[in-house]
């Protein structure tokens, strides 16, 4: 065992501007990635930025991001899932919805006693399934708000996770090293940490990211359907249009299981949502201009909330 | 009658760099700007940046504005709208849509051989508004296609113009010196110039601008309706939130008007609009997540349009 792997975690001693001590760094000892994505790559990327791992292995079963990923510097090596897991202190899943599922017990089975963390972007689902498993508390749920429209590894970004929030789930049914270990790793990272159980993490999540998808897919859809002049869309697209059109550039193998995992709470906010436009709808059908423009007085109401 | 006015717009050298001899400075000459905010103030801050107006004067209802405007520099005296359009060889119309309608004929009323350019959101209806009126020729319809969801003075910023496009509608029915004043003007601000008649413009605007606006205020009702937890939205918030709802800021004032003048092209791609979401909900619904990866990838395509 290396010896970062024997300082328990969290009495690791962080200097008062938050940045550990430096003979404590390698705080993550050897960790590998599975998954060297855009939140994966990202991982490593301030891993290895800020001193916190001794040595980044990646496991992807892509051959092309697999070199990639070495190749950008995300990556020390590659190897085989059972040997990376063998040679890390932790573990970091950061693969699609459905693939953490079949991947997050084949790599529980495998551990003693490193600790496993996942980065997707449902909680309930994958919670539920590893609940009785008996490496069950080397596990710790989490979720980094961060990500953009872009995949693979050369969307990774070294910054990416700065000033952003990282949720963990039900962190009651992890170990205490295990969660410390996490806690800290994300705070070196510069996120900071938000506690709650999975099916609030689920509800949130339809409200502040996977409603916002769908009608950023759909407004594209809606573009690309009725406006046949591209040049024109190309043209005349203002920054406003770029702005609740971009995440439709997303990836639909990261977001068909997100939509089916999340199925009832995004089913839910996208009732809502078609029932918001109707009342746009019904307001410019009835030319009542007095409730559209209370309608959008109560939309500014977003100014409290996003500065 | 000043210098600038002598000469023929359309006669001013421009070097091979599209920047204007400076002899040739103060290309505008004195230039009234009614209506100081978002988009007049803009508007002046980069013809004084670039020396392409001798003078600027506001005119603005609003006495905040007005004082706003001094202190910000974006105006050297504020006068009142008669005065300021005796004094000007150029007056810029930069109000809601439907202040538009009720200014554009009393100054067009004032006007001898002054030009009189509009920088609205909508172009059928201020066209035909004007269409009989004797001086009809010395207006010049245009839409600069940058905006953001603050408004006032203080949203005002300098090179807000670079590098994107101005659409001028009906331009066959501008006077040629009226003509390329203002096209040099939008050149000299870093802009390229698209040419349309004024139902295209309403059209394309419907998709790539207004129905943005609406999805974006849609969406924040959605959130605040249904999560009361505004907590959560604020820390959980991630920046793919934050680019599709942040629209929502947007000015009642501004936009009513602006979906009342484009009523009929807002509805059509609203009902689009709400029949695309549709088919997601329909997706969800009947859990056929063959056919919600096909409209995912469909919705991919905007990345040929985007980049």
């Amino acid at each position: 065992m290396e010896k970062e792997n024997v300082i328990a975690a969290g009495a690791i001693p962080v200097a008062e501007d938050g940045n550990l001590i430096s003979a404590n760094k390698k705080l993550g000892g050897v960790v590998t990635i599975i998954g060297t994505g855009l939140i994966g790559g990202s991982f490593a990327l301030v891993l290895k930025d800020k001193g916190l791992a001794q040595r980044v292995i990646g496991v992807d079963k892509n051959i092309e991001h697999q070199k990639k990923a070495l190749e950008l510097g995300i990556v020390d090596e590659i190897l085989p899932i059972e040997e990376a897991i063998a040679k890390s202190k932790l573990i970091v899943l950061a693969v699609p919805v459905d693939a953490l599922d079949k991947i997050l017990p084949v790599v529980l089975d495998q551990v003693q006693d490193q600790v496993v963390m996942d980065m997707g972007s449902t909680k309930e689902n994958v919670i539920a399934l590893v609940a009785k498993h008996p490496k069950r508390r080397r596990f710790v749920a989490s979720h980094p708000m961060w990500g953009t429209e872009y995949s693979g590894p050369e969307a990774a970004v070294k910054n990416a996770f700065t000033n952003k929030a990282a949720v963990i789930c039900d962190s009651e049914h992890s170990d205490p090293d295990a969660l410390e270990l996490v806690k800290n790793l994300y705070k070196q990272t510069g996120m900071h940490l938000i506690y709650m159980d999975a099916a609030a993490h689920d509800l949130h999540a339809a409200y502040i990211s996977h409603i916002s998808h769908i009608t950023s897919f759909a407004l594209a859809n809606t573009v690309l359907e009725k406006e046949k002049e591209e040049d024109a869309i190309f043209e005349l697209a203002s920054a406003g249009f770029e702005s609740t059109v971009r995440l439709a550039k997303s990836n639909a193998a990261m977001w068909v299981p997100i939509f089916k995992q999340n199925r009832e709470n995004v089913l839910d906010v996208l009732n809502e949502h078609i029932s918001q436009l109707r009342k746009f709808k019904s307001c410019l059908e009835k030319e009542n201009y007095e409730y559209l423009e209370e309608l959008i007085e109560h939309a500014n109401g977003i100014r409290k909330i996003l500065k």
